[in-house]
């Protein structure tokens, strides 16, 4: 299999280059040919770990070796050093670590992403590109806020080198046995893309997405546990049966590439996770959720999570461009700014990876709380007129439905 | 000291009585003239237990003894129905025990403060009564939402009857030694009074205040621990010098009554409690905050818990009456909505009252949420302009001042 060399600069530089938007686009897959033997083992279960991408930049505030300096030979530099080096010399190949090829795939894919909705939207997403100063790793955040179509939109990646304190290791443990529970701390790498749009439309839903890939090295660099995680999931206002069929239809295709049975655990996992527990109801409609995923070889999810993310734009596009320009009244407006305050609930109560990032001692916020609507609001005791459309979604959201 | 017999009806009459606004406000003092040695112990240290009176229904509604029933012999009845006797026969007089006095003392201080805010703001409160069917209790939800001054106005009291487990005594020990850990449970009374008042113009600050008093029993019905714990903050958009300072001194004056040592102790414990962790600053200019308050004899912390209450009123209302028609433009509003965000942050991430309240299941969670405004807003990296008055707030609200 032949791959031409797609990046030949360090972390810092394509960064700065693609938040100057200079960079070219030339992304294929590193796993189109790649062919290794499954190994299912059936286990899908919640993780200890970290629930979003955006709160990888929170781990890395925590988890960061200040006292690192710069070393003479190689092999005594920190990971992220010698990763920039990889790069800079090697360029990312199919050979190179799945931590650089996860990196540059989210950063390809998040500007298919942007330049996709700035189509839709008709306005220019700001981008934000920050670095780490104290250890490796860095992040963009690209936002679209008071939009035409959409109210608040963000993209962002995040990509982080730091050290996990045995505490955590233990944690981990849980999942992924082959992690040393007698080292003092041990060395991971984070990579996540996570994505969040509010339409100002009512009739058009809110969509949320995040890919993420964890592995923690041994000193020489070598991979010791790694693992997959993410999902993509839909959260209208007003629901079109139309767009929940086409949205799970598109994702259980792109399961189905890949195993037969993630869509529908995947699909359950979602529900359970999205819940809103103290209302007694879903966020929204679903779609997939998975944590801790190591059933197959690297490559083999690499490819899932490359097709997960693939399968965005197709399932999305159609609906907001049904969807954006339909005529609303006030009161549906007013209808659409509590689901909103649920959406705050859920992500400010429940979320895993937003309350890991928040408490976390230098995370930076502003990309954690990107995930917020622009507006939302509170009705004491509002309940919806009986047979009304919202209570039909309130009948949704209170009985998850299988839409495929 | 003589005092007339102010209740004689079971607690279901009373808060349907009130909820129909047809009972009278015949409250004075009960300790205006008890005398009691002072026992100050300098120890106001953060609690474990319950942070807010507007999560006791939920604490209620977990620890509830479902199994419960009538029994012949009065010895034999629950706590709560023992108290409704005494209720019914004797009616509440300085001996009655002090969950008694203090459930009646919050019932005719939430008519008080609704009756005044009515006043300000010229629309009525709506009321809903509530009772807890497992076990005894309820609660009365005053709201007054779309109001002519107030966006949204909450005025709750709850009065809670519930069982606590092993698990929550041995945590609750960390603060009261007399609490036996040997136990399998502890019958608990939990009442408090909780406040949020959300006014429209942004020159105008929000308000919260939250007094409670908690304490378990033995099975013939006498107390065991007990402590009060409450507090008064305020939050504005616009800061006012004057403001500060009036609300400050007069929750200064209402401590001083009582011991030197609170203001200041309070004052900061305020500053520290609201503290909007991930953001680096406090959610407003604070006022003052206790829990776990056992350092005098009860009947001279309640008199103090009571002075706290009856200075709500003239700390306030000076406050709303100034800023209620002042001039504003939209982006001043608009301000007033980003920082009515961070007030979501701070009630959904950090808050123990509300946390707690929302993961308890079968929680009343249109009461514990009443405290959210009407509606809130997010921008990405907003970031007011260097000298202006929103700076200014912010400046404030991450370096506390001391007021008065």
């Amino acid at each position: 299999m032949s791959l031409r060399l797609v990046s030949r600069r360090g972390l810092a530089s394509p960064l700065l280059r693609w938040a100057a938007r200079d960079s070219p686009m030339p992304f294929r897959s590193f796993t189109s040919s790649t062919k290794s033997s499954t190994q299912p083992n059936g286990r899908y279960v919640v993780a200890v770990g970290i629930a979003g991408a955006v709160a990888l930049g929170a781990i890395a505030a925590a988890y960061s070796p200040s006292g690192r300096t710069h070393c003479d030979t190689p092999s005594n530099l920190p990971i992220d050093k010698r990763d920039a080096i990889h790069k800079h010399e090697s360029g990312i190949t199919p050979s190179s670590p799945m931590r650089l090829k996860m990196e540059y795939y989210i950063k390809e894919k998040q500007k298919e992403i942007v330049t996709a909705l700035e189509k839709v939207d008709g306005k220019p997403f700001s981008i934000d590109a920050w670095e780490r100063k104290s250890s490796g790793g860095g992040g963009i955040s690209c936002v679209l806020q008071e939009g035409n179509v959409f109210e608040k939109a963000g993209v962002n990646i995040s990509v982080v080198y730091g050290k996990l304190p045995r505490a955590a290791i233990v944690k981990m443990r849980a999942d992924h046995k082959n992690l040393d529970p007698t080292v003092e701390s041990l060395d991971f790498f984070a990579a996540g893309l996570s994505m969040v749009l509010h339409p100002k439309n009512p009739m058009a839903p809110t969509v949320h997405l995040n890919y993420r890939y964890f592995e923690t090295m041994a000193e020489d660099g070598s991979t010791q546990a790694w693992w997959f995680g993410g999902g993509t999931d839909l959260t209208p206002s007003y629901l079109f049966n139309e767009d929940a069929i086409h949205f799970h239809n598109t994702l259980k295709e792109a399961c189905e590439k890949h195993d037969k049975r993630y869509y529908p655990t995947f699909k359950k996992w979602c529900d359970e996770y999205f819940c809103v527990k103290h209302r007694g109801e879903s966020r929204g409609i679903g779609g997939i959720f998975f944590d801790d995923l190591d059933d197959k070889e690297p490559e083999q999810l690499f490819s899932f999570v490359q097709d997960c993310l693939n399968s965005f734009l197709p399932s999305y596009i159609p609906i907001i461009e049904r969807r954006k320009n339909m005529p609303y009244t006030p009161r549906e407006k007013d209808w659409q700014q509590l689901r909103r305050g649920r959406y705050v609930e859920f992500n400010l109560v429940h979320d895993r990876g937003t309350a890991f990032g928040l408490n976390t001692p230098g995370a930076r916020v502003e990309s954690i709380l990107m995930s917020l609507p622009l507006t939302a609001a509170w009705k004491y005791m509002h309940s919806p007129a009986p047979g009304s459309r919202e209570e039909r979604l309130l009948e949704v959201l209170r009985n998850p439905v299988d839409w495929v």
